[in-house]
């Protein structure tokens, strides 16, 4: 396991830079979790399916609010123009046809109540400060970092391409209807991420900065790993379920 | 396990919602939680008092600027001339002669080392998100609700009794000296949520106020519970530790 902490001292190249950053999504993005791997063994229970998708649910429908954050310190037009896009993909054109709604439909596939999950009740309190912190990084550093937090989504198709057929060829009860989330995302999470990384790569022109923009992708790893590792230790093993979290026995 | 969600629906009494608050403690503190059993059972390895030591400062750490945040948005002084003797508790005469500097030389006693503690680096993030969330639920809600958050102080003394014999009557390296941090602490707490009780009771004169009461204290019952659950998933079970975080092999 790298440190890389220090991993910009002495200055690097766009091509050094963008190699750490990959080298960073290698190690410390979430399709190295145990818990995406028992997802894709085709080991989860049902209740962990619908753990993940109802507390996953929080993290998709903060995503506007956190590209809206982003969208209100950029100052280029150019750059807004850009980055709402990502809006329109989660919201749709009426808030209820884009990502957040096919996310909800995740979840009701898999015999959730829609109200209960978009209530957001039910979730680890872990789920949450997991994704106010994300949020709240976008607000408070600078949007440099905002953006190269955003990082992540380089490694989405690849996470998508292990979930997808897995879980269509392991449980029976997941169709492709269950799926049509992931349908458009490898296509929309790839021009972000182009975007993204040329705006980083351009942006870093210090060590300083290019520090800041590896710390803020292992920052975003942080949060996804996190969000599995309450999932695992919640429902996963043992049955940790926090006071007033998601109990599969009593779910609606 | 009780949902509070509506426990004041209808409207309580002073003396009914300070029960409620009692019983929030009492299903939701986190001296029910797994990971402070095995600690005062004498069972937690020395790396996981370790790593509760070194997260925990992360909470420590941040208190005065929790309390700071209070005293910011309060408008009448004589709360403010209370409130700040947290503030003075935790920071001491010079910032290092208070409750951190004890709870650091706690950390020590256990064998960290000081700037490792002091960076928080090598910190959980699950316990960095539960630590802001923490402060950022006492900037973003309201006054009254950010004192209520601090109520959890009622219950600390039972934690503190039941932490500190067992502590030294189990693990023969635990010695007086290391737990001083805790010798002041339950007549702080006692003075501090005596304080803080009678502000919230006053202050509760609708059935609205009152949810937000009990609310407030259920999520800082999740903050501390989560910081239990990620240090139980990361050390005490199964060695689940996150990418960058303490790993007690290579501890300094």
């Amino acid at each position: 396991m790298s440190d890389f902490h220090d991993a910009a001292k002495g200055g690097l190249s766009a091509g050094q830079l963008e190699a750490v950053l990959r080298q960073v999504g290698a190690e410390r993005y979430h399709n190295r979790h145990p818990y995406h791997h028992k997802m894709i063994s085709g080991a989860l229970s049902k209740a962990e399916l619908q753990a993940w998708a109802l507390n996953r649910y929080c993290y998709q429908a903060v995503i506007p609010r956190k590209d809206a954050t982003i969208l209100a310190r950029a100052e280029d037009p150019a750059f807004r123009a850009a980055w709402r896009k990502r809006i329109e993909d989660h919201d749709g054109d009426d808030g209820w046809s884009g990502g957040i709604a096919r996310w909800l439909h995740l979840a009701t596939s898999l015999g959730l109540d829609a109200e209960a999950v978009k209530s957001e009740r039910l979730a680890l309190p872990a789920t949450r400060f997991a994704v106010e912190a994300y949020v709240s990084f976008c607000a408070d550093r600078t949007l440099f970092e905002a953006v190269a937090s955003s990082l992540t989504e380089m490694f989405s198709p690849v996470i998508i391409g292990e979930r997808v057929p897995a879980m269509l060829a392991k449980y029976d009860y997941v169709t492709e209807d269950t799926l049509a989330y992931f349908t458009r995302r490898p296509e929309q999470a790839a021009r972000d991420a182009d975007f993204a990384l040329a705006y980083v790569l351009k942006g870093a022109d210090t060590p300083e900065r290019q520090q800041q923009a590896i710390d803020a992708l292992a920052f975003k790893c942080d949060i996804l790993w996190a969000m599995l590792d309450a999932l695992q230790h919640a429902y996963g093993e043992g049955g940790n379920i926090p006071p007033g979290a998601f109990r599969p026995e009593t779910a609606k």
